[in-house]
């Protein structure tokens, strides 16, 4: 049976982070090989919502408020056994690791999930200014240009409906820019609003930031932390990621989301190590 | 026998965070009670290069590279266990798993770390900038002030010398700022040079965000993020930590540190939980 809510069975992301107990107890997942970047490689952050689902179903607590992973090797699609191994569960958070594993290879992430409830209550302080870029149908939807026809989409773009800021796109027409800076606005394709376990797919769903500036080649994530920080609103996110340093084949991003209504809703930073094909 | 490298024998740091095998291999550190921060609880970013020093000793590569912490209950000083699980190691990176458990309790942080070799090389691309503050000699020396004799600096001030910019002091005098940002100089007392192992600590030496706007009562770290992006030139470090939301009583904290020479060397970002009695 799966762990998902009753109220959202139909939902993409939430079929295909869904968790599910077997024989003797072990949790389960069949990762989808639709939420791939390229290669069957499957994105980040879908893996960290797979993993964010599995600490929550163990928790008395219902949101991730701060997850943290190691990606160790490439996960494949199919099965995945995932390993909870509490820390300390109290009234206001719960702390456990999440160890991400594929039938027949080792540990593939491992998850550190902190749990808690999120609210949208308005903030003490918040000095996070929402960037300002053009409305989503002025923006750039590489997906759709690179395949009209909405079914032959591949991997995530079926799933995750992204519209790059003008701003930011020009690598996409080659007139890269001499800024690591990408902005979009990010929702579900089906219309699944944003939630903790969504905006933690969100985090990782912009293109390596070494495009903006003309780089080829990928850059796998070595270690990837996301706090959630509200409950968003629904409708449309925009995320911004930006790299401060490039050195010895080191990139960090730092991904920022705010919701429809201009909360800050995540920060995430990344180092990621960049292929040798760049 | 310690496994610090023999040429930094002396320095209070090594010792304090030296790692030792046990019987039956198992890896033990002594947690010195001078590495508090009050009323007996341990630092932070103490404890992390703690456990980053037992992931180095496990490891082929000789750098802290990415840590993330998740703080699951008040560490005390004393004997503690390191449990180090290896993930995958390569040529270039290793990941490893360190669970540090004091005697008779449970485990009480639990740090990812990715581990590799740092140089100094000339960023490809670097965005940030070493914010402008007055040399040393004309910071708020906050322990000195409280504590004039050096024999009598309490906790992590006998270890590392802080010297807080005056435009993010005035909290110190009872001026609090509308803005939660400390900028601080920051180097070891005793003359030990930064290295990877060193910045763990400083990324969380700073005092709580809160303190800079006013508010009393402590943050305890829920889960921190540190990246060393370079090996630190020799001389004092700038710290600089600001919060962008506090809400619903969760406040993060981003630290960047720069070296003596103004390259990035840090950025660490936490979540922490602000205390009822503020």
């Amino acid at each position: 049976m799966p762990l998902t809510d009753d109220d959202q069975p139909t939902y993409d992301f939430d079929t295909a982070t869904a968790v599910r107990r077997g024989e003797g107890g072990v949790l389960l997942a069949d990762l989808d090989q639709t939420w791939q970047v390229g290669g069957g490689i499957l994105n980040g952050g879908y893996l960290l919502s797979v993993a964010a689902r599995a600490a929550v179903s163990e928790s008395p607590h219902p949101h991730p408020v701060a997850v943290a992973a190691s990606y160790i090797r490439p996960t494949p699609a199919g099965e995945a056994t995932l390993e909870v191994t509490p820390g300390a569960a109290g009234r206001t958070l719960a702390h456990s690791v999440v160890t991400l594993s594929s039938s027949g290879a080792g540990p593939s992430i491992v998850v550190q999930a902190t749990t808690a409830t999120l609210g949208d209550e308005t903030p003490d302080y918040d000095s996070s200014r929402m960037p300002d870029m053009p409305p989503p149908e002025e923006c750039v939807d590489l997906s759709a240009r690179l395949n009209p026809d909405p079914g032959k989409r591949p991997g995530l773009s079926r799933h995750v409906d992204s519209r790059l800021d003008p701003a930011t796109a020009g690598w996409t027409v080659g007139e890269p820019s001499e800024e690591p800076v990408l902005r979009a606005w990010i929702r579900f394709v089906d219309g699944r609003p944003a939630d903790p376990l969504g905006l933690l797919t969100f985090a990782d769903v912009l293109p390596p930031l070494g495009f903006a500036i003309g780089q080829r080649g990928w850059a796998p994530t070595v270690q990837l932390q996301v706090l959630v920080r509200a409950m968003p609103a629904p409708g449309w996110c925009l995320a911004e990621a930006r790299a401060t340093q490039i050195a010895g084949g080191w990139i960090d991003e730092d991904c920022t989301i705010w919701d429809s209504e201009g909360r800050l809703v995540v920060q995430a930073r990344q180092l990621a190590r960049l292929s040798r094909g760049r």
